[in-house]
């Protein structure tokens, strides 16, 4: 087992294709063949000689079935059974998942993040104390048994940089050695010293030794380093501290628990795994998070809404043209032919193919800038905004696109028309979305399949960069499953095989085929290739339900919409099903989610397999740039000691 | 002091008292000359015939400033005035009530309550098990240091009902041994023994003499009860328990905490006071819990919207005529003629007399339904509906009432036309408001004061019925201040006078009377007269400042209408208040509120007095129908036994 998370999202994939298997056996066997000899497209075909296309597959789906027929009483069956499989499975899947994470959080390994607590908003140090004994003495006294030691927060951004560059350094000795190495079994037996510039990028400056040069460098970097993670460790004290417990129940409940009167200080919440710590969020205050939170939602609604304005304007700058007119160097180029063909084709859409690349990062950047503490949460964040995108981009988007701006006069008098103009265009897109569906399968997990993409640039870095061992082995690092837009992507498909099922069924074995695949190859890849850069224990999948049902909900809105169209007398039952989902929202995240927001004591209460080392738990959390091999000590003790002189100053 | 809950009521009293003031000074002070010396509704009279009656009163108003005036400005700023008055107040309020709350429960003294919690929702007892013993192993093993014992919740409904009679039978007979002494006092030095009917009322049915037939009953009752409560101890015990820990950290933070995985079983909340917990509702699961939360909130908003229909029904069958027709025997009497003109005066309002004078009753029984656990909270949930009916009906509904029917149509087309309706015609209502708030204070507060009905009650029982010293104590109860139609009251009178604050400015003078008056007497009844009959250490609190943020919310939007009608071009800058008001109250649920629902663990981690007596802590909570005096150890004996057969069978 390669994790609860990567388990979570094998468990979501299994239910999606449980659903649509389900559903498109009855689907397939019942409606087809009540739509296929229903004959109204061809009536309606002959009666108006504007719209005399119609082709087999339209022939298979509800639009072929007269309105207000008898024969609607099956597809109203059908809307219902599909909701049905879908609660079922999905309860299913959430007591699973839920029971998954109980597991891991009671085994008894010992896992460093649940002995710890991340408190934040400490107020200010009182008169002649340090940070370091205003934490102890206020833990001490509400857990008086428990209490282990704390860690005081410090901002590393400084020091950071310097170890980075210091590591970096290293890395190029290493690399530098290998080649010397290298050269001497080439070459002449004494080989030849690699040499570089200094100046910017390797590619100006003067020439120097190599090996000598970088040696020189971390010698001269060591004690900058030294020297600043002392200063860190004295001056740059913030108002959090990571506190660890002797028990994992007392963790626990310490995470959930009010600690101060004022809310908004002293404020306590479980620890992120160290490797998923975000430390420069941790600096952030209560209201500026609050602040923060708001502003991010904003700006990302107005990016889901409004993106395209921006969008439309670069390229309506940037033509061929305007490059031409402003960098005339280009010039001699871009009159090749071929070459001016293809950026006449592409240079308009360049900035949107930019930006849908560029978008799961933006949105990772924006749900850290948050001031979420947490890795995991954060990309949890950026998934469930990256899936409203989708969602209202991609489907709604392709759907109503057409029709929507010709009829925004209709939607802006009457905003309850746009379900029926949503239901009315969503027949005519069946063929596109089919086409979609069965691409992303093909390409998709083709690509993930061979990896392609990756091992190109692994064999290329392998033959011109990687010099050491461990350069190979970054260079093949295959990192996270990528959740942010993967899990999003997946919704999508899932709702668009939803929406569909009934009115195109179709379109259910495409479903079947895309989630079947899915499941087959990610499973070998979460087993074998992937490597978690984190743990969550699976709350993931809270945020993953509630968007299957919400996935759902837009399918029974668009059901109701389009037998309202089809003039069915009995419509309102669909009404039924949409209470029903809400109710099921409703039940799902009061029976299961707090459990997946904190860890439940009984769960936390279960045996360890060995006493704690409660000294490698606290030394786990020390960041790596901040950990000093030669003096052990010095951590702790530039911590008790010198803010006292800070305050009293 | 008499307990934090008349605390937090006086801080709400000197709150609004100091709200009033400050804004009464400034605005009487600017307002009074800017609006006197305009001469709107002279012109407005002079130019039309119709509309020619005004008084010296509304001269000192609003009304009387032209429309687009430059004068509107010192309106503006008044508006702005009054709010950042209450956003100051009511802050400093909200942490003074927050200190009084911390000082309340980190006090030395020993509580009860604050060493129990209440578990509800327990899963079914696995095999071979008790109750007793599944709440003991789960809570020992989460809190295998502080875990002190538990109390298995049962169903007290019949014990009690028989315990009740039997208090009742002890009443009569020392009632009767008093009588009997009293009469060997007056009449012959034998006595007269007391007799009684066994009947309906000791109206009808054989004769017997009192204290033979009440002893012989009580010796009848004893031996039913005991064998009664060894039924409940045994065969009763619900899915509830009380559970006791040796500290009071570890029960604030169990309250708090996630138990279980599912978080619908082993739900824990702090435990409400031995006195104020009601026992029936203990035994309500979860989701029924959520269920009933949910159709009593229907139930009380058709209540509060539709209430005139039923009403309306009521008074239109029980005419004169009807009774008469129905009732015969009542055709002599209501032909005198006195009596049949005060009926017919009365009778059409009759039912609407006794619907107020129910209501506070009625929804203090519907709060209790929704399965809330303790009394003070049931009050607190009833309060609020009161205030929601007070403001709709009352304010709102007397303001509006008469152009409200006219212009229905009106709103229905334009829902935003309501906000104007409201400030047009605040204004000609503020006379009856000004009369309002004087009558709410002379006659509220006097009788108030003379307590005159209570005490004409009790003077009348005391001549009556009272005869032995327990019942005059018991006639003389003052009983509790009466949150459930006082605070909605106080709450009403408010917003009242903020409303009008800057359209008629000298509605404050009243209001301030009326709070002044208020707290004077309050404060000397809440120390001398009333006994609380249950402490929630200031939880009422935070219900009564979001009210009092909603009352300035309502002034805020009325001023919008009323800038609105007036034509003042700045009337924008009212918006801004709006949003500060919802900022400030988003704010201050931020930071205070949580401390109100549960207790800081900091706050319970202050030093006690003595340590605590774990055997008097867990007796407090036994219910007195249960407490038993001669075998102390049946309790819990009975408690660990028999259910294990029960399961096992």
């Amino acid at each position: 087992m390669s994790g609860v998370d990567s388990a979570v999202y094998l468990v979501f994939l299994s239910t999606a294709l449980g659903i649509l298997i389900l559903s498109g056996i009855v689907l397939l066997l019942v409606l087809l063949p009540v739509a296929a000899t229903d004959n109204n497209l061809k009536l309606s075909a002959n009666s108006s000689t504007s719209n005399g296309t119609f082709n087999d597959l339209d022939k298979l789906s509800m639009g072929n079935v007269k309105a207000n027929s008898e024969r609607l009483w099956a597809f109203l069956i059908a809307t219902y059974w599909v909701s049905f499989v879908t609660y079922y499975l999905s309860w299913k899947a959430y007591k699973h998942v839920s029971g998954l994470r109980a597991a891991a959080l009671k085994s008894p390994d010992v896992k460093v993040e649940q002995f710890a607590v991340l408190v934040r908003d400490i107020p200010a140090v009182p008169e002649g104390k340090t940070r370091k004994e205003q934490v102890d003495s206020y833990f001490k006294g509400i857990y008086p048994d428990t209490f282990y030691r704390s860690m005081v927060v410090t901002d590393i951004k400084q020091v950071t940089k310097i170890w980075v560059k210091l590591e970096g350094y290293k890395k190029k000795l290493a690399r530098a050695e290998a080649i010397y190495e290298q050269s001497k079994t080439t070459g002449s037996p004494e080989g030849k010293r690699p040499m570089n510039k200094t100046g910017f990028l390797g590619l100006v400056g003067k020439k120097v030794d190599s090996i000598e040069y970088y040696n020189e460098k971390i010698n001269e970097l060591i004690p900058k380093l030294e020297a600043e993670q002392k200063v860190t460790l004295r001056e740059k004290q913030q108002a959090s501290a990571l506190v660890f417990f002797t028990s994992r129940v007392t963790a626990a409940a310490a995470g959930q628990s009010l600690h101060d009167q004022m809310v908004d200080s002293w404020t306590v919440i479980d620890a992120p795994e160290p490797r998923q710590i975000i430390w420069k969020n941790l600096l952030i205050k209560f209201y500026s998070r609050e602040i923060r939170q708001y502003v991010v939602y904003i700006i990302v609604a107005l990016t889901i809404l409004f993106y395209m304005i921006p969008i439309g304007l670069i390229s309506a700058v940037t033509t061929l043209k305007n490059l031409v007119k402003y960098l005339s160097f280009l010039k001699p180029i871009v009159e090749i032919v071929a070459i001016k063909t293809v950026l006449e084709a592409y240079l308009p859409q360049l900035a949107l193919i930019i930006f849908l690349a560029l978008l799961p990062k933006l949105l990772l950047y924006l749900s850290k800038a948050e001031g979420i503490p947490s890795q995991s949460h954060a990309v949890r964040a950026a998934s469930g905004k990256y899936f409203y995108f989708t969602i209202l981009n991609v489907f709604i988007g392709v759907t109503v696109g057409g029709t929507l701006f010709d009829t925004f006069k209709t939607i802006e008098d009457q905003p309850k028309e746009l379900v029926s103009i949503l239901a009315k265009s969503l027949p005519s897109n069946a063929t596109f979305f089919l086409t979609f569906v069965a691409l992303k399968f093909f390409v998709g997990y083709g690509l993930e399949l061979s990896r392609i993409v990756p091992l190109i640039i692994f064999h290329l870095k392998r033959k011109y960069l990687c010099k050491t061992e461990t350069e190979v082995k970054e260079a093949w690092a295959p990192g996270d499953l990528g959740y942010v837009s993967r899990v999003p992507g997946d919704l999508l498909i899932i709702t668009i095989v939803l929406c569909y099922s009934v009115i195109a069924p179709i379109i259910l074995p495409f479903g079947v085929l895309y989630f079947g695949l899915g499941w087959l190859i990610l499973r070998n890849q979460a087993l074998k290739v992937y490597v978690p850069s984190y743990e969550s224990n699976g709350r993931m999948w809270p945020h993953i339900h509630v968007r299957l049902i919400g996935a759902l909900l837009l399918y029974q809105v668009t059901m109701l919409g389009y037998f309202g169209v089809k003039e069915f007398r009995y419509t309102p039952f669909v009404i039924v099903l949409l209470i029903l989902s809400l109710i099921f929202i409703f039940v799902c995240q009061k029976k299961f989610y707090r459990s997946f927001q904190s860890v439940p004591l009984e769960v936390a209460s279960h045996e360890l397999k060995e006493s704690p080392n409660m000294e490698h738990i606290f030394r786990a959390y020390i960041p790596p740039s901040l950990s000093c091999e030669k003096d052990e000590e010095q951590f702790e003790d530039a911590l008790s000691q010198v803010s006292r002189t800070t305050s009293s100053v």
